[in-house]
């Protein structure tokens, strides 16, 4: 009996292990061209992202931009042929990129201390590898080094990186280069230097200048087995005054080595066979920091048993939504999913120390600090979709954006922040949103403070022309290149303020921010109903391009997508378009006409196949609009949109993202509209209901509480929404509330190969400002 | 009745004033040609000595080293007929410099952001001064601005500058460059932030390599009234990745300046006629460690306060020693005294926090953490002035280096070290004199763990051809270009080793630390008696020249001189150079007969007048040598010589210091000499008798005993001494014992115009390591 229940089990452990859900993540989606991801080992929201990178193209060389970097934002392009080495920091999707911090690299043979040219992979250091021999799954990453016969296994915690190096016999080396790094130039790096403290342990820092400011990064590194011998040099050519430490003999066996651009090596005995095993722990506090790190996450276990713990890691952050439905789009989607969870990560020492914005080493009294915030990317979807998933993530996160808003020297919120610096890229204020959306939905914060510190981010004078924008209404073009964007960003992000503000009872506030909120009108020019820029005259940009990006008083968005930005006020937008007719003609004119090839040319961060029509889904100010149907006299062909947009762009393939995944926006969209409904605008408490992508979706919920999306008779043809049940009772609104959702429930899609022609009543719209009932 | 007593008082406050002993001081002795000492304000071993830099010649150009930046070591030198701006770190008469962190410049008019050239002031901030408008005095420090009309006051807490500046009627500036400094270079600045917290409040930071490889200086400064505009510039070349920060308009009231090279001004209403105080916290943790400090020293309190405050701080400090006779000599004496409490200097916050070499924040618990140990030159005789007069502050000295001991990769105690960081500056391992040393004096440490890292320091293979001096007995000459001189210092630093482990009943350490104590024997050369250095085969370096530094194997001392560095063995030196007859005329040879042009020319750090014969006494490995006659037929010719380097080198003048003041060291000589003996052998309880420079001496000890020294009938000509008294009672000993004059007591000297040709028996005589009774 007992033999055959332990039987029993051992078949249920295959059969639970066929169905893991990490099984239908490939982190390499999204590596080739645009989609920026990276395939090495994380863990969720984790502090370390360990991934190889591909190649080293600076940033700027003599100040000049290359152009080529841009390509290697995660450090990682799949068409290349070989393998620099395995680097500690990795920003997942971005569109500007920094990091690479601490690379790592085995090789056997002559110490070679630069990494090589892609062309000869025996100039340096670097090593070719084919994707044969590469696996990249959730936590796991390896890859072999042909150049060198040895097969590298990398695994994460929270703060370490784990290294596993399989050597042919004989004499092992580990290449550590604290000058390599993305988005690299010429003196980025201010400062490293590493000790050599006893014979199987490392510690030092690197402080670089790139995208961050300053980024304090410091390790602790522990070998499983001895070093050999040792040794470094500094590269740089810059009149570094060495002072009395010409005395020494860097480049062997001397334990204090530090420079601007400094290479290190370290050999080891590798002939027993067995692997060497290198933990890597990161700190933005200090050393002490990153030792502590290294041995609260890995005293004691091996790569293996920590490897089993990033996979039981992920398995159960997935598990968070069970979906059933098309293998290739279960991978979409748990690929997706998987996406949503590296940023933003962890900023933060195992005992709650980390570094502010101030440079100042706080400490995390009961929350969690994030870093990494592309907000102008993630406000939409990523966040939204974490206040419905895991409000306690969401509430640290809002926490973090709290404490940088106390560091800032602005007294202003984040704009695009990472490390402990804001970076400032890209446009508007929307950690205001994510306050004003957290708030909604139930995430408890100090309401007096976020106002303030929201009203603050909204004032800030000197920030991207917020002094014109609160005489004018608007950001003047002289101003601003991309002034159209930001004062439709502006309004909106005021309305989540005005949003705000009337849930507390603010009238002062409420009014002045609704007010504000409208600006988006000013905007238009009524001679063709787009948005167009203007001067401080008032008057309208001469010879204006609707389709191009470029000099258009657009970024990341022509006025033929942007002019849909006006996510709070639908019903206002459509008015300013001339009405409900017109405003379809020009939904439906923006997803078939295609844009023309010079206006395509100045699409920044898409691939072709990121392009429907005009519609450009590769950049984020457009992700609402398929919705925007919704309010008009033509709902039905949100479905028709959304298919389309799933099936261009979001493939089972290693190319499968059709631009950047901006920090897991791109891929929240997908989730959202997977499960059948996205928050166009969040600050208010409405998904807008689009069509599902699987036939089951179940997510848990925080409190227990399970809501299902069920879409019956689903298919390739069948992607039209013919009726909806809410609990089983038929739905005829809209949109849902959050808090239809997260009492939990079903919400049940009856799908048919023809459109459902119905119209939605005013009343069963979703929300629009200009609807409010005052 | 009463009026009469306040009148009375008032006399009696009138003639207490008369004899301050800060009067006493004159700080600008030294600040011309070779003492390296700042005219500035400091208080007792604060961390702040904010002085007038008066020059920015660059250490290097383009790695070429620039020989006038050692004139501007200290940051100022008195022939300079203009300041350039008052930075807030110096180093008290060091031969190598670092520093000048945080420079301030009061101007007015249109904004100047470089310094300019001292040949026309007005082509940058500087401005000329006049020397009949400058005070120096212990704590305070000022200078009218001529450029300018600006009167600028300057004094100090521990950790805090204070400026004071009045300006004419109208704006006045403050430009604050964080680019200056002292043995600056293009690139010293690895990064420099600057944050303006409010109107009256600035934090930030810069981080140089300098001699310091990595010295982390955060500020906290606020001012005495509003900002009314400021601005910023980075005027670096260097390809600076500004990335998004090109946005804003750093130049005019953007509060968050940064970069390599950054030079920034703020603009005050100074129209109502009063004089605006600006307070310069540092800290080497954190703004937040500098907002610290600013707040627990100095809030609440006005420039005059502060001024009063840090003077009767200095008195305080001074009045350790009651000394009476010569008001010249007694200028001399204080000014030392004073020198003496310069460095080492506090290196910690208020709170105890401090940066460890480490480069962690440590926390000193139970101890006041130190830096600036200039111990090749302080060993000799300013630690041990410090385990005389203060205990208490040498034990918390020896405290620091051992946790600078525990904080070094390399296991070892400092060698020069500042701001957390060694330097590796000049040869030998002191710190194990100085360890003990307070040992033998009666400081309670951790002798087992003190004599763990003694071992460890002595042991170091890879410094200064210690694994060779380990096998052979002297360092070879092929390894290192200064090994005689270091094998000679090895040898006595092994004896202080051989000392406490002796005293500790260590037997097996003594005996083999014994033996490395008479290594120096193995460095003279029978052909001549005196020291040459060898080859690792044995053989002796050929073409020697005994009078030349340069290419001799020795380093700030020829052979002449550094041939008598065997203090713990002067009896066995005696032997080696053939006896007390040779000796006698060997040392009449060293003090008599000129050096030679070419030889003068190599002889570093030193004027002329640090020169007697070819005694140099401007470098310290001589400083021992006039007590040496001690151990001879004719002990009387210590005073004789005593006195002629009192009358020569330490003189009531600007340039009243023969050679570098050397972190006290020289000063340290001054003090000890005046009183009437001197550690010849630091480790050794035993200080040799010379002759005392002033009439009277008093020293308060610690334990509220007094140690008086009182010569009788001394005057220029009556240099000799003929009889000595301790405590009424006949003294014939040639030294005295520590605990003879810690006991409290009287030391009588009875001058005379004529030697007393009395011989020392041989029990009478000074301690030798071959004199003892195993």
């Amino acid at each position: 009996m007992r033999r055959i229940l332990l039987i029993a089990t051992g078949l249920l452990c295959l059969s639970a292990q066929a169905q893991k859900l990490t099984d239908y993540v490939n982190p390499l989606i999204g590596t080739k061209d645009m989609g920026h991801t990276f395939p090495g080992a994380c863990v969720p929201h984790g502090s370390v992202q360990l991934s190889p990178d591909t190649d080293t193209i600076p940033h700027n060389v003599g100040g000049v931009y290359q152009k080529d970097a841009y390509r290697y934002c995660a450090g990682y392009q799949y068409e290349d042929e070989s393998i620099v080495g395995f680097s500690h920091t990795h920003m997942n999707g971005t569109g500007h990129s920094d990091l690479g911090d601490i690379l790592l690299m085995p090789t056997v043979g002559a110490i070679q201390l630069n990494p090589g040219v892609k062309e000869d992979t025996r100039s340096g250091y670097r090593s070719a590898y084919r994707h044969e021999n590469e696996v990249s799954r959730p936590g796991y990453y390896s890859a072999f080094l042909d150049d060198y016969g040895v097969k590298a296994e990398l695994t994460a915690t929270e703060r370490v990186g784990i290294h596993k190096y399989t050597y042919p016999a004989g004499e092992g080396n580990v290449i550590i280069d604290l000058d390599h790094g993305i988005y690299n130039y010429d003196g980025k790096v201010l400062w490293s230097n590493l000790r050599v403290e006893n014979d199987t342990l490392l510690t030092g820092c690197r402080i670089t200048n790139g995208w961050a400011r300053m980024n304090q990064v410091y390790f602790a590194i522990s070998f499983s087995r001895p070093i050999l011998r040792y040794g470094g040099k500094d590269v740089s050519d810059k009149s570094v005054y060495k002072g009395f430490w010409r005395r020494f003999d860097m480049e062997h066996d001397f334990p204090d080595m530090a420079g601007r651009k400094l290479k290190t090596y370290f050999v080891f005995d590798m002939s027993d066979g067995t692997p060497l095993e290198v933990k890597v722990a990161l700190s933005a506090v200090s050393t002490d920091g990153a030792l502590k790190n290294l041995r609260a996450e890995t005293a004691g276990k091996s790569f293996n048993e920590l490897c089993a713990l990033a996979t039981e890691k992920w398995e159960k952050a997935l598990s968070v939504i069970k979906a059933e439905g098309d293998e290739d789009i279960k991978t979409s989607f748990y690929t997706s999913l998987y996406h949503t969870m590296i940023n933003p990560s962890v900023y933060m020492d195992v005992d709650g120390a980390y570094r502010g914005l101030d440079r100042n080493v706080h400490q995390a009294d009961g929350f969690t600090n994030y870093t990494v915030f592309s907000l102008w990317d993630t406000f939409r979807a990523l966040h939204p979709l974490f206040n419905l998933m895991d409000a306690r993530k969401s509430k640290d996160m809002l926490g973090s954006l709290m404490k940088h808003y106390g560091q800032s020297v602005h007294k202003a919120l984040p704009i695009w922040s990472h490390m402990g610096n804001e970076n400032w890229c890209m446009i508007g204020y929307h950690a205001v949103s994510l306050l004003s959306d957290g708030i909604t939905k139930g995430i408890v914060l100090d309401n007096g403070q976020a106002l303030e510190a929201m009203l603050n981010s909204s004032t800030l004078s000197y920030y991207d022309g917020i002094a014109s924008y609160m005489k004018l209404g608007y950001v003047p073009l002289e101003e601003n290149q991309s002034a159209a964007s930001i004062t439709l960003e502006y309004a909106y992000d005021d309305w989540t303020i005005y949003h705000l503000a009337k849930a507390m009872g603010n009238k002062e506030v409420a009014d002045r921010y609704k007010e504000r909120a409208m600006n988006y009108k000013k905007m238009f020019n009524p001679a063709t109903g787009y948005v167009s820029p203007r001067y401080t005259d008032g008057s309208w940009k001469k010879d204006f391009n609707l389709y191009d990006t470029h000099g258009q008083g657009f970024i990341e968005g022509n006025s033929l997508n942007y002019s849909f930005f006006v996510p709070h006020d639908v019903k206002g937008l459509i008015s300013c378009m001339g009405g409900d007719k017109e405003f379809v003609k020009r939904l439906d004119r923006l997803f078939t006409e295609d844009l023309p090839a010079e206006a395509y040319e100045h699409t920044e961060d898409v691939t072709a196949e990121g392009i429907l029509g005009s519609y450009v889904h590769g950049n984020e100010p457009s992700h609402h609009v398929p919705y925007l149907y919704m309010w008009t006299s033509q709902p039905w062909k949100t479905a028709e949109r959304i298919r389309e947009v799933f099936d261009k762009m979001y493939k089972n393939r290693i190319d499968g993202l059709c631009g950047n995944d901006d920090c897991g926006q791109m891929s929240a969209w997908y989730i959202f509209s997977a499960m059948g409904f996205y928050p166009v605008c969040p600050g208010s408490d409405q998904y807008v209901l689009g069509a599902p992508a699987l036939d089951s979706i179940e997510m848990q919920l925080e409190d227990g509480n399970t809501f299902r999306v069920k879409a019956e008779n689903l298919s390739a043809a069948n992607k039209y929404v013919k009726s909806i049940y809410l609990n089983g009772k038929p739905y005829t609104k809209a949109y849902l509330n959050h808090a239809d959702v997260v009492k939990g429930g079903e919400l049940r899609f009856v799908m048919s190969d023809k459109p459902n022609k119905r119209k939605y009543k005013e009343e069963e719209k979703p929300y629009s400002l200009s609807a409010e009932s005052n």
